[in-house]
């Protein structure tokens, strides 16, 4: 999918939201562990329920592979699932993968041809020949992780290089790579008042924006500082959705949640 | 698996050879191809032919995700191939993984309880709440990148963050977490001059080293500036021992490479 069809939908929707598909077999409905495969069972089941409400839905694929194989069975169906109905949706495998050159082009293999997903989450840490493989694939995007929303970001992320801080050495850098127009970032919502600083550095690149609700963040403040002309912001709501409620009402529970941060974000985009 | 059960296992073979299992089908050969599961079938005669000249064998993921579920098959297959018939050779599952804190354990658990590796690697970029996760696990190593061996590192790994450079940080920082007697490190043998430095920050760590041989470093350098009292090296070849021949020879080539490397590790341990 391009940013421009990603932008329309927004537009249509009056929603940047994105779900994210963590399943936990510990917290879904317990009715469902009786189903096949009770993970593709719980997704479908939210997704049916919430996708008129976001634009993107994003699987972590930890918790996946921490199923071994019927977890990556799970995953494929799902994102199966979403291509074959609802193509207009946005879709981001978030394995937070890098490694070296022609192995990044294998994960890259796997996240975009195999598995067919719009966009892949990776890691900065080894660098340009790192990442780049990823930008080579046509109407695909990279996103990369600069500020993370985690107490952790504190111990690199923040630290001073020259002056700049790691995540916006990070940002800078990643600019000269070759097709870094297909480069979004993640920024945790956690540190909102970040926003307005990355902002100078990226200012056209889609924020995909953990953290807003359970973690702490404000959405008010994420958009005050970090949305630009083309809104440029994916939300990303995890927990506080798919896991509003434990009964056999969850999927209507996680779409009346879902259309709580829609209604906000209408409001937000329509003022 | 411990620490101490590996130092005994390189004494014994008087070799820390680690075999890179990157199982590409463009690269293996081509007879292969006929079998119902190449992958699997390319690893077992690799193992069979090789176990006896190293001490731990590395399938990098990205070459099996880009297989798709055939590909996790071959994964599954080929560790419980090695804990069955080779219980004393260390595994190590090169993921460079990590994730927020929970989403981390799910990681562990997928590769040291579905899996049953011995260890993981893991990427630093998110800081503590990351790595400590994996860390819980009982006699199971966390090896972390500091130093990578491709040309991206210079991008960020090597830049200096309070006058000291990205990945002494990462040591540094690294040693204060829970469980750190837990950790390893990644660490380029194409930087085997800045092994001086890392030893005096992590006098005790074991290091795996990849880029001897194909990506230029040498063995020599790597342990006279690396080695400990306890060895604390594994030296990790890929390409230049699993594509040493592309005929039906592949295996005995395979073990003539491995062989070569563990005689010149021979030499080092017992002069």
């Amino acid at each position: 999918m391009t940013t421009n069809q990603l932008v329309t939908e927004i537009r249509k929707k009056n929603s940047f939201l994105c779900i994210g598909l963590d399943v936990d077999l510990n917290k879904i409905p317990k009715h469902l562990l009786k189903e096949d495969d009770p993970i593709f069972a719980f997704n479908k089941a939210i997704i049916d329920a919430t996708n008129h409400l976001c634009v993107a839905y994003k699987p972590n694929t930890a918790f996946y592979e921490a199923y071994g194989i019927k977890g990556w069975q799970a995953l494929e169906k799902t994102i199966n699932y979403l291509n074959e109905n609802h193509p207009e949706i946005y879709t981001i495998a978030d394995a937070k993968r890098g490694d070296i050159g022609n192995t990044s082009t294998m994960y890259a293999k796997a996240f975009f041809e195999d598995l067919a997903f719009d966009s892949v989450t990776v890691a900065p840490y080894m660098g340009k020949d790192s990442v780049e493989p990823f930008l080579a694939f046509k109407n695909k995007h990279t996103i990369l992780l600069a500020l993370t929303s985690n107490q952790g970001a504190f111990d690199f992320q923040t630290k001073e290089i020259e002056g700049k801080e790691v995540y916006k050495q990070v940002l800078e850098t990643s600019k000269s790579w070759k097709n870094s127009e297909k480069l979004m970032y993640v920024v945790g919502a956690t540190k909102a008042e970040y926003l307005a600083d990355i902002r100078t550095i990226i200012p056209d690149s889609f924020l995909l924006v953990p953290g807003v609700g359970a973690q702490g963040g404000s959405l008010q403040d994420v958009c005050k500082f970090g949305m630009n002309s083309q809104i440029g912001l994916l939300i990303n709501s995890s927990r506080g959705i798919i896991y509003a409620s434990s009964n056999e009402d969850f999927a209507q529970a996680a779409a009346s949640k879902a259309e709580e941060l829609q209604k906000e974000m209408q409001t937000i985009l329509t003022k």
